[in-house]
């Protein structure tokens, strides 16, 4: 079915007062803002565009974004907020301080129960070679791209446990055939 | 403090294994998939990319996205669904069969205990304006921009109860000063 052509139930065409909406990021809370760092930095490529302190609160906010090969941050603090603000497709992870030093202190992924959250997902350039990256990097692994019934898919857990799914997009054209 | 300059505890400078990884989508599992395109297509503005069925395991996905203005999204369904998993900032809502008609099926939000996932949120070229169209359209708040210590920051529920923030780029600039 062609894109134009698809009707889906509920669906409306999109109003005139969302024009310029777009995704800006996803929020999940981690325990230790050191060893999730090392996670997003190390096995996913990230970077932090933003550390927010806010000490009355108690509470620090990473913003977390894959920045593309020869595109420009701006440098400035101000600047650099405003346009992180503006971008697509970010992680923000909140330290409450504190929890780090809770031995028994965990999450929840949302896929036990109670469910609800699911997972975020990466695209990648090379899905064989991100899973062999996942291993050098010890990854725990949820399912392996050749396991289940969804070939091609891998999803591994993050330190908080939430999951995170992987995939390539080219291998994808056939799902759902 | 400088992008370039700035030290976070555990951070790595991203690894070459990581080149082009970026972050596909942020899947909830939502009750009714009519309810839930009924709100984020009209309140959001969003269109659905691409839908897949899995009927042996009963359950359907949808991917969802703000689609910019001039922005051409591929007609033919296997270019298309390549496209949309290579794509930044999109919404994936899996619906599984029949929860839509549990009178006292609910999924969790993350944000009362067990805690986890916190919201996504949308990015908007005006916030009065979009506080207002929220306003029409019957949209739950959690947080007007007016309410509470983060001044020009919304949270609204989607029809699950999943918080949304959204905000407006450039009003964000001082946060953190």
């Amino acid at each position: 079915m062609s894109f134009n052509g698809e009707q889906h139930p509920g669906v409306v065409p999109a109003p005139g007062n969302t024009q310029g909406f777009r995704l800006n990021h996803t929020m999940l809370r981690a325990k230790d803002p050191e060893v999730a760092l090392a996670f997003y930095s190390r096995v996913f490529g990230m970077r932090v565009l933003r550390k927010l302190d806010f000490e009355e609160m108690q509470f620090s906010l990473y913003f977390l974004a894959n920045v593309e090969q020869g595109e420009a941050i701006p440098e400035d603090t101000r600047e650099r907020t405003a346009w992180t603000f503006g971008q697509k497709g970010l992680l923000e992870l909140t330290h409450n301080w504190g929890t780090e030093q809770q031995a028994d202190f965990a999450y929840h992924d949302g896929n036990a129960e109670p469910q609800g959250f699911g997972h975020i997902c990466f695209s990648v350039p090379d899905l064989a070679a991100a899973q062999a990256w996942f291993d050098v990097c010890n990854v725990t692994f949820v399912k392996r791209a050749e396991q289940g019934k969804m070939k091609d898919v891998i999803f591994v857990k993050d330190p908080d446990g939430y999951w995170i799914e992987v995939i390539q997009a080219d291998l994808m054209a056939g799902m759902g055939d």
